[in-house]
């Protein structure tokens, strides 16, 4: 070989092996490392026509290969196991040098990687990748913190392998240290809400309008056409497609009810909580793959638990799928709505400057939530960029009041019918509370006030107050 | 003085003073200290006449003050000054002496502390103290956890000064190192949910049904001479009476409607994420407040975010009113149902057999949650100590049966006039989830296979499987 590479990448899982080989289809040339030492000669065998590949079968070895300044990509599991290759790494390595995380971390953790990484001289990139492992080879979205500096040396690499959408690269240099992560989790988070909203929407259009699995198909093909064209709602229509093989029925109608999870959403919650920005779309869906999970115990209190008696449906099927449509779409513009509130939050508190309608550009394709609207999104940002609240963009705001009648109605029905609609309903209390002038937290101030002298402000004159409250 | 005494507070803001009044005044000894001096100088003169005081002007006057072994109680902000408490205590301690940190400590920092001071011979309790200033004084509900050899030896006081309720004191030895904060934490995020439902009850007496301030009085005061008696519902009766003393108007209305929060609600909520727990009513509380915070934002919005459109309640008011009440009664037993589940998988977790039924007990009184249904919570466990889910208890089963209809008119009315009620709502769609033997996670699980390969379970056969899903 006339030159050495830059680039290198060590831990050849299948999302490590597909972004080697997304980078070497792209034309630049790739060291590769991975700890179970086989694995690096069986890739090269498999895919080593692919493009330019140098193996290494040590950490040493994949430094070696690479010319300075160097740029390693890690893609291990989250958590001890990037701290390991790190701490192996670091001895190698020269000032300049850069190692990435490519993994889903903790925003917190990529904090103190940074950190510690910067006072030895190196850089070190948190990269949010999503798309899974199709998006990995044929191009992601990817949402990259850390130096500035560090990560122009890379951009090329990281646009060319990204998803394009209108020849727009699904990349952008988010923000310092763990900036990148950060968006990511949040993504993670809205992903977890527009999931249970979807899984919402399938269960009142099975239970209570009885459409079939291959109408639920039709339904959400057509749904796909429309402002809901999205990647969720395409993989939907294509799961009420599937049969399956075991039997002769659909495979969904197979699966079992219970929800798995890998974190990402419950840090987006707990971070909420933290920064007290009212996420409440997305902490319902986690909580709603909790109450999955429990599927003994609401086997056992499905015979205990009345629902309501002598209540059916009583509209219109037809219309009333429709407004399952847009009781979908509402809550879905409060999921993004409430996930920017907290990146808001999070720039403002972590001293970042995060561009929110050049998010939503990469989140346009490669990623689990691109969808059409992400398009009005970014206009909306573009049109204003001090928007307070998504829901206060004129488009966004004019498709709230136009199809708010329809969420009331569905939410309203599935309370009567006994359908849990935790994401729908909690999502709809966010819209009218939002737009509430006064809540009535002027009860728990004066509570808190009357049993612990918390204090509490007034309305009409400025200053903190305690009252005895007639005691 | 004959003898010195055993126990001694060091910490003398209000609920400290209070503390250490209920400690003389039950015939009890007491050393007292604060890092300011003159300040317990000035509290031996305002009381040294309601018992027996020792007042100390450091740290090692309080401990040479006191006879082996020593208790003594630190009243400090929980956090840092806690730890620095603790650090300048243990020096002049002996082995076999206790100490007993009775803020409001996050459970994990209880459990290291417990941890450090075992391995230097020494006692820890973490002990939860609800009840507010005036608990303190005249009788609060304690929660203690950590060594029950050291709670034993300090029981007597503590029984003395708790609150009683029918002669059984409010409290009792709750499990070891963390267990006292985090029931007391568990506590406090049901007192979030209960003070949350509260409110949207008021928002909907007042601004639906149409009651003025003497009117919602009088409604709260009947409400608590039936199934909702309570401190809380006591108090929010007091809040509806008080007349503003710089105004002609009811104080409540000057109130600004901006929640502050502590942090325990959060905390319980981030725990219930941790532990898998779907904790949604006092999550939504928590929420609630932060969205309450927002206060010019909403004000902004409330101009630009319609409401619903020629919508109007055709109902009967009054029906409606005890409709309300029905409501927030189960709502109510969801946040109790949801904050024990948690307890048990907080047991499991970490090591702790929490008696349910106790717990029920020791709230009865004292604190701020204080109801009369805690009588009914004690039986329920008292009757089946395994019950998996308070709300399969025939009792509580039965009253939702019988207030369901009313419970699900509420949030529908509220979702169709336009009024935010997230406690309502999650509650109702926590009990419509948990009596559900199949939800659409199967959907959820589909997707999740589809993107990323995360595999899913079935309905008819055991294993681990995944699907090209038609791909």
């Amino acid at each position: 070989m006339s030159q050495k590479p830059h680039f290198g990448l060590t831990g050849l899982a299948v999302m490590g092996q597909n972004l080697a080989r997304n980078v070497a289809h792209n034309g630049f040339p790739i060291a590769v490392h991975n700890r179970t030492a086989s694995k690096v000669d069986e890739f090269i065998a498999d895919f080593g026509t692919e493009g330019t590949f140098v193996g290494a079968h040590s950490l040493k070895e994949l430094v070696d290969a690479l010319e300075a300044p160097r740029t390693i990509l890690i893609m291990v599991k989250a958590g001890g196991p990037v701290d390991a290759v790190i701490d192996e790494l670091v001895p190698l390595l020269s000032p300049g040098d850069t190692l990435i995380d490519g993994g889903n971390s903790l925003y917190t953790d990529t904090q103190r990687r940074n950190k510690d990484l910067t006072a030895k001289g190196l850089n070190f990139l948190g990269v949010g990748v999503s798309g899974g492992e199709e998006g990995a080879l044929n191009g992601p979205s990817i949402m990259p913190g850390g130096q500035r500096e560090a990560y122009d040396r890379v951009a090329p690499i990281f646009e060319a392998i990204s998803a394009k959408v209108d020849g727009t690269p699904c990349v952008a240099y988010i923000g310092a240290d763990g900036a990148g992560h950060y968006v990511k989790m949040v993504h993670n988070g809205i992903e977890y809400a527009d999931m249970q909203l979807i899984a919402e929407a399938y269960d009142l259009l099975k239970n209570v309008c009885g459409l079939s699995n291959n109408e639920l198909a039709k339904t959400f093909g057509e749904w796909n056409e429309g402002d809901l064209d999205s990647f969720l709602i395409e993989i939907t229509t294509q799961i009420f497609q599937t049969k399956d093989t075991l039997t002769e029925g659909h495979l969904v109608d197979f699966v079992l009810d219970k929800a798995a999870q890998k974190g990402t959403g419950k840090w987006t919650s707990q971070n909420a909580l933290d920064l007290g920005i009212p996420v409440t779309g997305i902490t319902e869906a986690v909580f709603a793959r909790c109450l999955s999970a429990l599927k003994d115990e609401r086997v056992a209190a499905s015979t205990q638990l009345p629902g309501p008696v002598d209540v059916a449906f009583e509209g219109d099927k037809v219309a009333f799928v429709n407004d399952i449509r847009d009781a979908l779409y509402c809550s879905k513009i409060v999921a993004y709505a409430q996930g920017i509130q907290l990146m808001d939050a999070a720039a403002a508190e972590f001293g970042w400057s995060l561009n929110r309608g050049e998010i939503a550009t990469i989140w346009r394709g490669g990623c689990i939530i691109r969808a059409r609207f992400l398009n009005r999104i970014k206009d909306a940002y573009d049109n204003n960029p001090e928007l307070a609240n998504l829901m206060l963009d004129p488009y966004f705001r004019d498709g709230l009041a136009a199809r708010q009648a329809a969420w009331r109605r569905v939410v309203g029905e599935a309370v009567k019918l006994g359908v849990p609609v935790p994401a729908f309903a909690s999502s709809l209390a966010y819209y009218d509370g939002y737009r509430r002038a006064s809540l009535p937290a002027n009860l728990i101030q004066a509570q808190r006030d009357l049993f612990g002298a918390h204090t509490y402000e007034r309305t009409d004159r400025e200053g903190t107050f305690h009252s005895s409250w007639g005691a």
